[in-house]
């Protein structure tokens, strides 16, 4: 491939710059709202020892890329550790909070937004490099159950504030099918591969997945039973007894329905109608434990989930201290990537103004304008060049700004400068003075809406 | 290497909650200046092919991650294009320009914030992860001159907001010891190499300078030119006069001291005392054709540069179309490290609030006051357990959570419960609404200060 061969690369996407707003006011949004809601920011290193993230994931689900330096000779690299890019932030986050756990307040609310790396086949909707927004709670020992309850909501606050549509956030608890599946008699190193075939119900339909479930050993019987406990959902606790008409028992699928029925009766409270119970949830990380969580842009389902996380116990431990946490990630790319054609950036730029030129000897002065702009929090730039002011306000549309300053000039008969400001959409233009003009509130920042 | 082992790794710095709270205030106010300066924000992928990279100063200077996906096998391996970390935000922006020149609007100002990644030995304040913040613009064919003068005004602007104290940012043109050593007999092949040694000066000496650069071939007479030339700085253009005064002359010096010149009057227009010409700036990176910044922290010299920049005519080039540019990067990282200590965030948490509970069956009504708050952009959170009303006030003070609410029980008489809010810093207790009550502007958001 020469070297200056330059090709959009499959899987890394890149935005253009109005594309790049959109993303942009999505991000603030999430970190407004998880702020709003006590969660600390932080950032992790971009990558881990190699041997970490195998451990907890990686390669098995989501594919790792290596990182080494290219001037390492054969002993540097045998004498380093290998590293890999992170493949999501909950591993890392556990990391740094056993890391850090003497310098960290339990529980600890954290939140997190970072790029992450997977080296899969890129797809619709799947990248090997995107965007992830998280926000996990972890304390130290135990963790209370009602933190459980609490993330989904934050999630629904921040969506709240974005437009996407209608969505619906499915929960589930991995004890459930985990319980459903002893009690049918598997055993117990069978139960994340079934796990994972069910998980693909929504991909692949019922047959497929009879098939493969018969493959990996399960009776005709059991896989049916498998299939009638992924079908059962419902808006409230009423899931539970429908799971207990299927008339298998065991002492840890008791525990989880009467979990997820708390978790239900609580969202029911705060936020009726956003929870739906759904026994098919499965997740296919194997740290989970407990709740899990994935969400659906309504009438995009077979787009996947948008937004997954659950109740993780024993991810972050440092052999003598465990600290259990519950966390939900948002997939901002993978959200954008099916948004993205239905909004639209109000202008590219966030100039408001751009202050004209009438030729290059008054550069000092366009600039004192703009700069009298800014500090009142009107961002402006000063126009390139002296060309025909039509070509200026060309220039300002182009952009999508949208008032055009025109410095005055002092009269002949002593009548100092008088400045006016055109208004691109309605054509008016008023006299200004740049230390009391101010455009209004919904010019001052870009705005994103639903083409 | 065991994997549950967990240490911190050399090069990669991450903060705590309290010093990332103040790393994101840094990104804010420099992302907000860049904005009212009509900057457009992109990102760029992480990787870049490897050739690209080695072709424009990677390696020579910037040392190279190399990313490779660990399942590939070695066929796969060898049709792949080799990927590297970027090493800056230059090369990459250079990249975007000319994939998507047909798409973008010129001239071109954009803004990028972004991690990048180099191999090199850690060591004070230089890491092999680490922030930039970066201006550029870029136009198609031409770029006028003027842009050469706005940049360092921009980085002005955004440090006067900043608790950084004293800087200087110091300015020289390419032109200027290219002509002069051109001047002085040197090869045109000589000249990089003998710019990379006298861009050591501040941290080796004259006396290692020399002789570095005797050992590259320079006459005696030669090495101390070189040296009286990196010798020279003023804070307007007088410099002029003192490098023609040694009488060296080259038409390539002279268009360097007429550009430089220019840059350091208009300076001294819009920001007198902002700039400082300084003939040893040479910038490293071959790139580089005009106008070349450094930034150093007053005090703080040895440190070397915190901020740095020039324009470079060649660098976006398809073959046909050539988009000269100019720009500016804030080492955010580097800045940071040297300045973390001296700086302190009022709090960890972004919670104005903490929201108490009485016992476990009132969450849902502590929930409900939360919200309320936050309804009106007052970030809150609701006790994690309904402990001792002591030990839920030192979960705040912990936390730095300025304000405890207190919800209130109704009386048996019937009159309606009244909440009161306490202010941890004061003592002070008193009746609120989360309908009404309202904290001190400056309590709502977390503020940077110098201790």
């Amino acid at each position: 491939m020469s070297q200056n061969k330059i090709m959009p690369m499959s899987g890394f996407p890149e935005w253009l710059p109005q594309q790049r707003a959109v993303e942009a006011h999505f991000l603030d949004v999430i970190r407004r709202t998880f702020e709003s809601h006590g969660f600390v920011g932080i950032e992790t290193r971009a990558v881990e020892p190699v041997e970490r993230l195998l451990g907890k994931g990686g390669d098995a689900d989501k594919e790792i890329y290596g990182v080494s330096r290219l001037a390492a000779d054969a002993e540097e690299k045998d004498s380093e550790t290998a590293l890999g890019l992170h493949f999501d932030l909950t591993v890392p986050f556990a990391r740094y909070v056993v890391e850090n756990s003497g310098k960290l307040v339990f529980p600890f609310r954290r939140y997190q937004i970072q790029k992450v790396w997977r080296g899969e086949r890129p797809q619709d909707g799947r990248f090997r490099e995107f965007v992830q927004a998280d926000i996990d709670i972890v304390d130290a020992g135990e963790l209370p159950f009602h933190y459980e309850v609490e993330l989904p909501l934050v999630i629904a606050d921040a969506f709240a504030e974005l437009p996407i549509g209608p969505f619906r956030i499915q929960v589930n608890n991995r004890k459930i099918p985990e319980g459903f599946y002893l009690g049918l008699g598997l055993a117990p190193e069978q139960v994340v591969p079934v796990l994972r075939v069910v998980d693909k119900l929504d991909k692949v339909g019922p047959e497929a997945v009879t098939e493969m479930l018969t493959e990996a050993g399960l009776t005709a019987e059991q896989a049916a039973q498998c299939l009638a406990l992924a079908e059962i959902n419902a808006p409230d606790s009423s899931f539970a007894d429908r799971v207990r008409a299927l008339g298998v028992e065991h002492p840890v699928l008791e525990e989880g329905l009467q979990a997820l029925s708390t978790v239900m009766d609580a969202a029911a409270e705060h936020a009726p109608g956003l929870l739906l119970a759904d026994l098919k949830v499965a997740r296919g990380l194997d740290y989970y434990t407990g709740t899990v969580y994935e969400t659906q842009l309504v009438g995009q389902e077979s787009y996947g989930s948008i937004c997954s996380g659950g109740r993780y116990d024993a991810l972050a431990s440092d052999g003598k201290h465990t600290y259990p946490g519950v966390g939900i990630s948002i997939g901002v790319s993978r959200l954008l990537a099916k948004l993205m054609p239905t909004l639209e950036a109000s202008r590219m730029s966030p100039s408001v103004v751009l202050v004209a030129l009438a030729n290059e000897e008054e550069r000092p002065r366009s600039m004192r304008i703009a700069a009298a702009l800014r500090e009142r929090g009107i961002a402006c730039e000063v126009a390139p060049s002296a060309a025909k002011f039509g070509k200026q306000i060309k220039f300002a549309d182009r952009r999508g700004i949208p008032f055009v300053w025109f410095p005055g000039s002092p009269a002949d008969d002593g009548t100092p400068a008088v400045d006016q400001v055109k208004d691109l959409r309605s054509g008016e233009q008023v006299d200004a003075d740049p230390a009391t003009w101010t455009p209004p509130e919904a010019d001052l920042h870009i705005s994103v809406t639903t083409r």
